[in-house]
């Protein structure tokens, strides 16, 4: 008998709800029962999403959702600008230049945030010839949040439209899609959302639907224009995937039930703990600035194989939290406390860590790091 | 207290044990657990498609998968043929058109499946100009099964490859992948595999194989490159629907339990006895040769409103069929016998069917169906 518990960020554990609703008999689509469930799920996004833009359902993962804001956004030739602080801000340059878009790169080393005045000069110096900008709300792959607000009024005041990748960072840190003007935002259901994965979700205001008119990049299965005649109807393009989308219901139904307040403050009373307690520990965070309420990355001790920390807390005590990706491989670790994940997960996870650190012969006071996450826990 | 039953073409019912692995808890996709999952999915779909060659298991729906044979196989400018005979034949053109595909189309009457000669002329014609011959196996909108044997004797000697969109026939029709010389074979989760949405498969031939690494057209998320490279690690390139492949080797299970063999036998005795239930009432089928054993269309007989008919059946008493789609609504109904279904699926259908035209004033015996059927099932 091993008990298995999930802090990894992407795919994050499912509440009961959400597995028993997948577990009912399926529906068609093309009826009005589905078309009352579809209508539901969407508007819980746009609450989530903070927004009034139009929201579409994608049957993808979440780089099905950044592609599609890529092939509906541009043409052939468009320049635009891609923020690269970390795996998932290469994605973006990755998928651009697959689709023949002229990418300025914008270069952030990892564990960084980049400077929204960088943006803005990049802007000035391509002489209104950016179309969209590229970035990552929460980098998955190095814990750092990125300062959406002071893009979005940057971004606003030129011609390009602001596309941001929400995918790790929904429903777990704020993101006022409508107040920071971002025009486009993509995600997925793996992370905050506390479903499997399989959905994708975008979201595109007015000034980003008048760019899927006109932009001339070829699609079909992610082609938005579909997708936005078929909304009009409470209908999807092609056959969605029903069961994720009654699933998602119901993790929009615990959000709403919680609040998104609620939720955000939950996320980071988990991030506070874990920091401090690995701190206690005498580990060091990968991120000191910028850290993202979703994921913490802390950097494996000199001496400690981090893989091997991560294996053995998977494999022999059945605590899955994720290593480090490319360059940070071997490096850090990551423990995720996005979606439902509460107080005595972090708890297990750390002790959980404080066990493995401890057999592999790491010097540290054995339940420190519990303890400062107690006391954190403690706090109103 | 009103029972539900579902005989459409996609999705189909759900088995418990395939409802039941969706409803345990997430495991992460990136660990040797996830990795022995992946495998037997994989090897699974090889028996059901009857090939050696590689397949890729998508998280999109199946129109995704058709895209994703697009891109990969061709580039801007490419010459193919696109066999039309339904909406589904349509969207091949669609779909090839959308990337700048110069498109042969062959119009086949909706009802009627393409003659093979045909594309042999067609071939002929373009002087080894075609790269890629697009068919539907199982023409869902109309149910009408294409003869893939004689087609790939054809296409095999030339330089085009066959693709094969067999999403509603996978699992249901017999289909040689190898044998029948089918480069690439597309499919989706929620037909004759019992799944609910959200999966598309490819399956590549050498052949095909090579084209993948010539065509030029862009595409990232679909790059069967990338989900190559990643296959040979047992991984994929971005993250699964984990739910849907865990369930998936549930739904692999039980055709294998059954046999291949046995599941087509079933299939066949269902569309037989359908289809004879249906003449016995007086009724006219849509398809009166090359009728698939996956769906069988129905014509709505003069003086009953056929989408009134369905909507009756599903919303009064439970019973989902299909209706018409594109030219054929409200001009044909559909009953679909594939995956999930069994003989007293077909009763009740028969007989919700019976009770309903009765209720619309149509003139025949009640029970007739049923009666037919029923002898139909005595049969060895």
């Amino acid at each position: 008998m091993r008990k298995k518990y999930l802090l990894t960020p992407g795919p994050t554990p499912l509440p009961p709800e959400v597995c028993q609703a997948m577990s009912r008999p399926i529906i068609h689509h093309r009826t009005p029962q589905f078309q009352a469930i579809l209508k539901e799920a969407t508007e819980g996004l746009k609450y989530v999403l903070q927004t009034k833009n139009d929201v579409f359902i994608l049957a993808s993962s979440g780089t099905g959702a950044m592609e599609a804001s890529v092939v509906n956004l541009l043409s052939f030739g468009d320049s635009a600008i891609c923020v690269e602080a970390g795996k998932f801000g290469e994605r973006w340059t990755e998928i651009c230049r697959a689709y023949g878009i002229n990418c300025e790169v914008i270069k952030v080393e990892w564990g960084k945030a980049v400077d929204p005045q960088e943006i803005r000069s990049r802007i000035k110096d391509a002489q209104s010839k950016i179309k969209a900008v590229f970035v990552t709300h929460c980098e998955t792959s190095t814990g750092v949040v990125t300062d959406l607000e002071a893009i979005g009024k940057i971004v606003k005041d030129s011609e390009a439209v602001l596309v941001v990748d929400a995918i790790s960072g929904l429903g777990a840190i704020p993101l006022l899609t409508d107040q920071w003007s971002c025009d486009v935002v993509v995600s997925g259901s793996q992370k905050g959302l506390m479903l499997p994965p399989g959905l994708g979700f975008i979201s595109v205001s007015p000034k980003a639907l008048k760019l899927v008119e006109s932009a001339s990049l070829p699609r079909y299965y992610f082609d938005l224009r579909k997708a936005k005649k078929a909304l009009d109807k409470t209908d999807t393009p092609f056959t969605p995937a029903i069961t994720l989308i009654i699933a998602l219901n119901e993790a929009l139904a615990m959000i709403k039930e919680d609040g998104l307040e609620n939720v955000f403050l939950r996320h980071k009373k988990m991030a506070e703990a874990t920091r401090k307690a690995v701190l206690a520990l005498g580990l060091e965070l990968f991120v000191p600035d910028a850290a993202s309420n979703a994921v913490t990355a802390v950097k494996v001790p000199a001496g400690i194989d981090g893989e091997k920390l991560v294996k053995i807390m998977r494999d022999t005590y059945g605590v899955t939290i994720a290593g480090g990706q490319s360059e940070l491989k071997g490096k850090v670790f990551r423990i995720a406390h996005m979606g439902y994940i509460e107080e005595f997960d972090i708890i297990l996870c750390i002790s959980c860590l404080e066990k493995v650190l401890n057999q592999l012969g790491f010097k540290f006071s054995l339940g420190a790091g519990i303890r400062v996450a107690e006391e954190e826990f403690l706090k109103k």
